[in-house]
């Protein structure tokens, strides 16, 4: 089984492939002018899921070892955001900072320039879990 | 440019159509015995990303009045988390029940039986965002 989709638009500015930091640097979304009547009442949400497609990325990895810890465990593909996925769909919470369609301006997107964009969704309170549980490397990593 | 995607799995039980609470239905998951190794770790979250596909929607409407609410305003679709979207692409935060390779057992996952599962990624705490703003009329539906 084959599931086709297509792009709704693309990452017109995206995150420098060298540092930037993700929390303050603002990419810029084109959405298609097919689609922009779409983006109608997206501007009352503060944050939005960005489903983008890793375009870069090729091959695939079951098992990696997470974010260049030395001392962190060799886990399953699907325990971490990692790139080499079966599918490989890039998922962000973005913060909204402006709609002026056909563009979204967003900060904290991890996405390059010229990825394509699959798909824009609200987040909102039920996306919110207070104190998810996570592995105790991740943990170290983010400092958490 | 079209994108090609394939399943990982496919949700083995999923909500009935009519009724069940959402947040203590238990819905199975069943991951492809090639993928099966990429589930190592997961079982250190308390919650993941359930990336599916919406197999059976078709259609596209830009334009949508949410969740039955008869003075909600007209919104675009990417306002709200409705299916007829142009890629129907179904995005849930789930309660990670128990990890039992090749199934994930979850809670609040609101695809049905058969739906095919593109991605899991695990939920973390950089997918916490606190006080999300939100529509007046979303939050009059949630109640929130």
């Amino acid at each position: 089984m084959k599931i086709e989709l297509k792009p709704i638009g693309f990452v017109e500015r995206g995150l420098p492939e060298r540092g930037a930091d993700r929390k303050s640097f603002i990419s810029t979304i084109r959405i298609f002018d097919e689609y922009v009547e779409g983006l109608a009442g997206l501007e009352e949400y503060s944050h939005i899921f960005v489903i983008w497609y890793m375009d870069r990325v090729s091959g695939l990895e079951l098992r990696v070892r997470p974010r260049r810890l030395p001392d962190a465990p060799e886990v399953g593909i699907f325990a971490t955001r990692f790139p080499p996925r079966p599918n490989p769909i890039g998922l962000t919470v973005a913060e909204l900072v402006s709609l002026e369609p056909p563009r979204i301006y967003v900060r904290n997107l991890d996405a390059w320039t010229g990825s394509p964009v699959l798909d824009i969704k609200p987040y909102d309170v039920l996306d919110v879990v207070e104190r998810p549980k996570m592995p105790e490397w991740l943990m170290r990593f983010l400092n958490a």
